[in-house]
């Protein structure tokens, strides 16, 4: 049996020293507040939604909620989104992707004010990623990081293959990964869809992190013993025993190979709220230097 | 003997092109315009600069030269820039890098205008890069590219293995090969001074890129007999026979082994410069849009 890499439990510790940090914040009279915008959000969304402001309320951050409809025009949701940048009491905006077609989601994203871009959804703040400069991490990649992290898993001189080049774990995991920083210096391969076999490039991981949003699609022919394999997929599935919620990884079939694994529920996806809380404590810790 | 990729040959059709599309322009009033900004530049990067205004003038782009001293403060700079960022006769701005410590270099860079970025310097350029929306291309990535599609080498699902993580080149290549796009769509690993063996990297790619900046650094062990190997390095030597410009390969040794492969000088080198005059005329082109 390979390690499991236990997000939950190390959400919980991280969430228990941000508690701290927000009753310090809170007795400075600075509260902790996100904002969610979304427009036209689905269920689905709307439900991870919920599940977040429920995981801020916990540790003492207070959120506010504007849930636009479909047909809310782009100027429309520019204006709420101007409010709350110029709104002192917001340190986090989340825009709830993807937008309806008819917005310019680049726009968008590229007005959420910078200080307060705590999933680093601003195009700018994504430029500056690469060259360690953004605001902050964004929430999944660096819950990737730091789950590694608090295993002692290093990275430096690693190979690790990314499965999806997506530009909510992909991509920015690539970037990050290859910053000379001590959770950096790792040599990285991005493949995807178009990159024809996928199993020998996976095979040849060190870390397999799976971001293709394809219940169960790695298999036991993609990993190797000595493999750490995160799986940042959420998917649900219909069973006989109602739906279900899996990852891009067939954690039956390979957990039991590989050296150790985070599984889902309970790996990256708590680590990524966690992330999420810490980067808009440390946006309200930042108001008070 | 493997297939030479000339791009002082490729380099020279392009240029002649660009010299029809900026006498159209010219005939309608507007003459491209590339401004050089330099600080405290090297001998090195000033002679660089130069061989980049002959080759502007060759095709008939006007130039502009502002060279500082060293000890210019970032406020001068940045007022020199604005001046630029506002002439209506400049449509390209390139900043020569590395700028002195004291001088704030992401600041600067994101200070160029967006629409006479013809390198993609401004981080928010280099932000969108990675999603298709740059303005323009970075030179040498781009003129990378363009020499592949001239050979008619496709990179999708080939494994391109990048030996660099640097601003200039390794980094916007991977963000521009991973594209899903016609040039694009390619599995990418980037390798750099930590990743331990890179040998074994580097045997496993269909194009081996080298951006490291060691002269020969890239020897026969390092490739395979259906490898591309796209040589971006500039390197300055002392031979017997005096100062000589070599790549990050060892042509002598490599070139016999491999498919293909780009000759130092002839290669990357001249397709930079031909991407850049592409990008400053489609600047200008785009201002009579």
């Amino acid at each position: 049996m390979s390690m499991i890499l236990d997000g939950k439990k190390v959400a919980a510790e991280k969430r228990e020293l941000l508690k701290t940090r927000i009753e310090e914040l809170t007795a400075k009279g600075v509260t902790p507040q996100l904002a969610f915008l979304s427009v036209g959000a689905d269920q689905a969304s709307l439900s991870y939604q919920r599940s977040q402001e429920r995981a801020c309320s916990k540790v003492g951050i207070i959120t506010r909620t504007i849930d636009l409809t479909q047909d809310t025009s782009e100027d429309v949701l520019l204006d709420q989104l101007f409010n709350l940048n110029e709104d002192s009491n917001i340190h986090g905006i989340l825009v709830t992707l993807p937008l309806p077609e008819a917005i310019n989601e680049e726009r968008v994203l590229g007005a959420i004010e910078s200080s307060k871009d705590v999933d680093c959804l601003n195009p700018i703040n994504r430029g500056r990623l690469a060259f360690g400069k953004a605001e902050f991490l964004p929430a999944t990649p660096a819950g990737i990081v730091s789950l590694l992290e608090a295993y002692e898993i290093s990275l430096t001189g690693k190979h690790v293959v990314i499965l999806g080049r997506g530009k909510a774990v992909g991509w920015p995991l690539a970037q990050i990964l290859l910053r000379k920083e001590k959770m950096g210096n790792a040599t990285v391969t991005v493949c995807h869809s178009r990159s024809g076999d996928l199993v020998r490039y996976a095979k040849d991981a060190d870390i397999l992190v799976a971001a293709i949003g394809k219940a169960n699609f790695v298999g036991p022919e993609y990993v190797g013993k000595d493999q750490v394999v995160i799986d940042a997929g959420i998917n649900g599935i219909e069973t006989p025993q109602g739906w279900k919620m899996v990852g891009d990884v067939d954690f039956q079939r390979v957990s039991d190979i590989v050296n150790a694994i985070t599984p889902v529920p309970g790996g990256v996806g708590p680590m990524t709220v966690a992330m999420l809380l810490a980067n808009v404590t440390a946006a309200a810790e930042r108001r008070l230097l």
